[in-house]
């Protein structure tokens, strides 16, 4: 048992993780597609145009941003981003870590007679750490990205030239929550539990959440609580949707899909030859950001279910992903 | 001239870089302070209590967030975040840079049936790049910081254990901005240009801006418009308030004074022997954050001078700066 | 002529950067070769077995070590090393830096009775910088690199599992230098200018340097000395080889070829289509590895044609080059 | 029992590690010394005179470097560095690890008609780690470094200025192995072994050690075998020398000192407060370099004592450390 789960979480998830750890390789690009991969096509031209980089981001209208304004009742913030440090798990092989130094202050000098002391820091790691944001250049079909941009085209090792993190306009709109740890009864879902599209469809209905185009989506498994039980195994499985769920959720339009795990979706996966399809309905196929690791946990316990959402990234030029702390305020 | 300007520059400006670049350093610890240091006598107690972090950040009160929640009429979002990259202009030696990669996809390799294809990235560099949020833990006076924190209590190599960045609460308030290049009736001020308490107060005045306990207040020079066009001249100097101008500000008990410039304060500094003390009295003295390189640009455009600002900034344990992208909504 | 250089430049030679700074991608792995790349079949098994990993340092017996130690004569040490910092011109987008700080002392601390200080640094960048060794691991043809192996199989984002840095044996041999630049008569050879095989051979035979089995080869131009000059013009161009000129010392069985350039081949290559072939001949084609940047200026300028040649390089396991520092012995 | 030996490592090893860990700082600089601290005077004017930075490298005459390539026997190269990697264990913070990538060869493709492949690496994180080099900018005596060298005169964020180990010359001498594992008879030392000044002294006597001026000494304490078995307790501890042991090696004048283990001298220390005395005394009072985790098993197997020692370091511009991989040759 445990030893198939392996081999599906390995088989299926991880990159360069696995090759690093067993030798082997997830179903190389020879492989015959068998009948689930129903993302596996050619990514399609976006519904906002041959040259949109946008997706469903054109949908945040003025109108949207009011919206989403007047949804503050309570004037209470949530910090939606967990902290990052050197324990973190990630994806294999990333990682994040500061280092703080006082620079030019050897011995106990001090700058000006108004004896100015600073201390500044630096950071190396990766950026697919934490609570982060996948853009549209981050995750694609067969090297086509959102609205059928090729990675040779745009993939650079600088950076890329297109899609990057630096681009994507400000979140702000109506956000949305699902408590689907509610719906199955307990704190909090298992690793590798499955919420099929069914379902996430009747916890929405149950829980009166509806979805508006260009709202941010938020699904909440009580899996975070995982994280500083138990790092390892948080970061080794997780609950989440599917291929099927992502492609029920891209109908309602939302900006992004986000969840309390570093996913969104359940791995080890079900099919291990069918992996991260939610990304690919999401991101390529939908033009839908994704937002993992977010801190629902206050929102729930205190039982919002629709907020205003802001998120501002870091605009580092020609990122895929960036860090991000979003901030819920009803 | 350019003598005497380099000279205050290098003598006053900068720590790390100065020492590498001319084997000449600031005051040192044993120098004796002339007559204008005002803010480098002993840390005070913050007004929130001895054990406080917060420092203004106190003020956001659940009224102060629906006040400013109000604020958005227009439904138009604008990012204050600048793009960074390798070639951002810094303090003296930051920089940073992202590298994109695809990891375990050589030779055209994909994952699963679903032909999943990544692209992945990593950061190196400075947290002090671009747009960034100054935390209390970033500068003070003689090795004490906000609330009489010492450097020896609590700078760690691999973090700061108070005060850091991962502790900033999100900032959702009042924001006003105040056009100091209007008020000088130019598109923008120049490099060394000091805006006096003075003036600050003026302009303030004329434009009707007041400010309330627990706004961000956001200084308008023009400047950053110098970086795309010249750089280096862009990082080398910038116009700014001194420590008279942070005072008054300090009175008004903003929760955060950003700027178009990469310092808010006016450098060269008039008095070569007193450096960054508008830093050491909104951070040190009145636990005030400091936002720099903040676009103001589009909010100017469109004479926005009051809105809701927003910001939540990256959550990385015991960094002391964040790269940030705060969001202003009208 | 400028454009013309250029476009060779761009068109051949630079990997990552053409893409970023062009969008201009050399020929694609569809297209079809032209006649003179001799290199592009498959890579052969190697003569020391298809098991083999050393390459030409199968040639290193006790006897070679034996005959490099009796070359001493003079007692005289040559570091062939440059020093690299965050200026060193590099293959883009490489470029390495270190950054120095004494941690746990800030305000002045030191540790014990006794009074211990100390100073701790950190390195970020790239391995491909300054002088350095190419392993076999680091380039190859169509994905093949020594012996067979494939990209596929070995190269993995957290290092190589095979082919590694760490696994180059102590190179301990008889070290032969040829003088290009005396051949061709003057201080040092232009950038772009092309030594033929038959200069090569010539050169050899008229400075009577014969080459043993395991020995090292280092060619001398005289580039390196454009470096203090004019840094960017060092790493545009460069003098040197092509594919026919590794091919003709490949048949002299050297355990490696260096040379005082950043890429031992003549840049811009002669026929853009064509490119680092004289790496593909004497890494993938014949196990014989390559080492740059070396200083030979004070070889050169005490006459000095043959040496106890020793290098140790760093063992970070899975690395693919590294930054070295030969020593030349006489 | 463990409790104190957990006191006197925290309390006496480590800098930046013990603040993070355990909120405690070693005795600070205002504490008074105790009688144990011999070292902790002024650190003395060199005797190659006062603007002397080469130290004992002085002693590697044209004589010494014949002498040793005499030492040449039996033709075999014995390379003394490990092999580090994201795992390898090194004093806190410390870390290091390289990623490796395909730089412009997203999907598949390869560069020219001669279809060019190539990997690329990137390295980030300490110096400090696995078989090192400490310079003589490493470590001092209350912010004074060998030959009277203040850190604020030459410590710089972007590299020292002065004793940097890009200035030190290519280490080519005798080196001799006092086998001290043999000596008190068994296969290793067991961790905060200390090996005093006089059985030192015995057991160089017994296995006829004589060091000549200007040797590299090399101690051999089976710790190293540690490393494989048991990572943690390899960096928790070390048997070795103490300052005594050091003041004694340093009358017989060698250029350097260097042992199996990560640090030379015994930790945890015998007296908590006198921390890395024997650092002091070889690097800042005498001018001798100190090498670390050298591997040292294949010369104790085959019985080797005397040998050619030549190290090329890589000359990375203002780092006080460097990851080196010496070649002892007999």
């Amino acid at each position: 048992m445990q030893g198939i789960s392996r081999r599906h979480f390995f088989g299926a998830v991880c990159g360069g993780c696995l090759a690093v750890r067993e030798g082997f390789r997830a179903t190389p690009v020879q492989a015959q597609a068998g009948g689930t991969a129903a993302a596996a096509g050619p990514v399609r031209t976006s519904r906002f145009g041959p040259n949109d980089t946008l997706g469903n981001m054109n949908l945040l209208t003025p109108q949207k941003v009011q919206e989403a304004a007047r949804l503050v009742t309570q004037g209470r913030a949530y910090p939606m981003g967990i902290v990052v440090d050197r324990s973190t798990p990630a994806f294999p092989p990333r990682s994040v870590g500061v280092t703080v130094l006082m620079p030019g202050q050897e011995g106990g000098q001090t700058f000006g007679n108004n004896k100015m002391s600073y201390v500044d820091d630096m950071i190396s790691g990766w950026l697919g750490v934490g609570t982060q944001i996948d853009t549209f250049a981050h995750l694609g079909v067969d090297y086509t990205f959102y609205n059928g941009n090729k990675a040779q085209d745009f993939v650079r090792t600088t950076g890329v030239t297109k899609l990057g993190v630096e681009n994507v306009p400000p979140m702000v709109t109506r956000g949305v929550l699902v408590d689907l740890a509610k719906f199955k009864g307990k704190p909090r879902l298992d690793g590798g539990e499955l919420v099929t599209a069914d379902e996430l469809r009747q916890a929405m209905q149950q829980q009166n959440v509806r979805v508006t185009p260009g709202d941010a989506v938020v699904l909440h498994t009580g899996w975070l609580s995982t994280l500083p039980e138990n790092p390892k195994r948080f970061g080794d499985e997780e609950p989440g949707i599917d291929g099927a769920g992502a492609q029920l959720l891209a109908g309602m339009q939302p900006c992004a899909v986000g969840a309390d795990t570093w996913g969104v979706e359940c791995v080890p996966f079900k099919d291990p030859n069918v992996v991260w399809q939610g990304h690919q309905i999401l991101l390529a196929q939908n033009g839908i950001h994704i937002l993992e690791n977010l801190d629902t946990s206050a929102l729930v316990r205190d039982g919002v279910s629709e907020f205003m959402f802001t998120l501002g990234q870091p605009r580092y030029r020609g990122a895929v992903q960036a860090i991000i702390n979003p901030v819920a305020i009803r």
